[in-house]
């Protein structure tokens, strides 16, 4: 698995080899704001998937800072009645790709516990600042999580996340105000296009802290998976994914050979800084270089 | 500006011209979670700038929708009063590159801003799923906002924000629990490595609808530019900032090229979304294919 996140050429031929065996799991997006309860309501998705012996893979999307480079585990701690279980694989990654963007390690993870068997693998990111828009292109059901008396944030969500959620879910149902949320959610929905192949984007009240409506949630979410795959391997869906996955592996190829090219010159940086010169007649300069370069650099 | 936004060959040229008349400009992210009163906020800093007769740029990155493709005027209704004032520039940007991570036109008409002599320019995210880090690598100071009782949110702050925050700012202080946001983000800074070049991470309270703390800010956000300012236009951020620039402009150079390169021949897409390929093979062949192409593409 190190191999796979480091994005080393040994992970990158395994993962060709196991690409075809590919296909079988159900991959499943949870995103919403911190604080949304997102990890408890994981941990009681795992709790039914067990139930129903699916064995289940869970990738949790940590930020990672730009400047250490490392994953952090969070509050994986919420989980731990899973760890034990050899039916569960809880794996986190760090959410950044090099040029921005999801990092290829997180489709790579995915890959991997799909070709294993996994029947249900749950990618839930955590923190903030973090990229739901390309969760929602790996997986496919994609749920946003929300609170009861956000407001302001509602009005946020009708931007970003309406396009991308499949399922909404209000988390903390037993909190004032859930009435009103699912209210304002609707008239989002009404008002909005809704894209997803015809698909009606149920709204789903909860209470993960006591498992309160999270059988309806599992049931929505197979619900979906049925109605997706209906649509086949070459629905707009898996064409989107697959193109988005196409372009996030080259530009971590692409990446890796910027990175030597920029560290064996940083005085290109320093120029750039001093505004000696300019950033696009570097990139250019780079990219003619890079390409000068052999293919497995 | 159509041309800078759209990263067409013309604006590149106008950008690479006017590279050398930026740097001016003191640059200021502001992030935080929607709902935050990020919008009010930096209203009420346009108002403060305008007295002290400076001319403001503001930037305001909206979620874009992947589908759509379009950037969203969101809540610039807030900052409607500004509008007619010509010393103040406020432009929407759609937050995502091609390649994902912050899109290479914020960064133009940032450039655009500072060449044009605007003496700040504030880069605002609007709504959910954007990159913080990104608007971090951008900006010369960066302020993180927050309002009282969020409790896990604060936790999940921790492990995404806490390395890009030149200022915390705990707005909407009216509200109870202002004083336990403030030792919970005191306690975080003490754990955490402060990286900053010894600047020591200040957290204000204010309450943006009545402007109360705002002038605390912008005292917080001078004093930051110039102990920035002491460390020379060689320092730790100014060259990381020079080398995110540098790999944004070259990934987006790539993408133009590789979305031709798709577009020509679908059949790639689908033979990876059939499992006929893998996606990895498909990227390496079509970078050797971009590399054959020439440089103008």
């Amino acid at each position: 698995m190190r191999d796979i996140d480091d994005g080393m050429p040994a992970g990158r031929e395994d993962l060709k080899a196991l690409y075809p065996h590919t296909g079988n799991a159900a991959i499943i997006g949870i995103t919403g704001n911190p604080g949304c309860g997102k990890s408890t309501l994981t941990d009681k998705l795992i709790g039914r998937y067990r139930q129903a012996n699916l064995r289940v893979g869970c990738v949790a999307v940590d930020p990672t800072s730009p400047f250490s480079g490392g994953a952090i585990l969070a509050d994986r701690v919420r989980m731990r009645r899973h760890y034990l279980d050899p039916g569960v694989f809880i794996r986190s990654v760090a959410t950044r790709g090099a040029l921005g963007g999801l990092s290829p390690a997180v489709w790579g993870i995915v890959h991997v516990m799909d070709a294993m068997g996994y029947d249900v693998i749950l990618v839930e990111t955590v923190g903030v600042g973090q990229d739901e828009v390309d969760i929602a292109a790996l997986a496919h059901t994609s749920l946003v999580v929300t609170v009861p008396g956000l407001g302001d944030e509602l009005q946020a969500l009708k931007a970003g996340v309406l396009e991308i959620a499949d399922i909404f879910v209000v988390n903390k149902a037993e909190k004032p105000g859930a009435d009103r949320a699912v209210s304002a959610l609707n008239m989002m929905l009404q008002l909005g296009e809704v894209t997803g192949d015809g698909w009606e984007i149920p709204i789903l009240l909860t209470t993960a802290l006591d498992g309160a409506g999270v059988d309806e949630l599992v049931d929505a979410i197979d619900r979906h998976r049925q109605h997706m795959l209906q649509h086949g391997a070459l629905s707009q869906r898996a064409i989107a994914r697959a193109e988005t996955e196409i372009r996030v592996a080259t530009a971590a190829l692409i990446h890796r050979r910027l990175v030597g090219l920029l560290a064996r010159d940083p005085g290109m940086v320093e120029a750039v800084a001093l505004r000696d010169r300019d950033p696009l007649s570097v990139a250019e300069e780079l990219l003619a270089t890079a390409m000068k370069a052999p293919l497995e650099g």
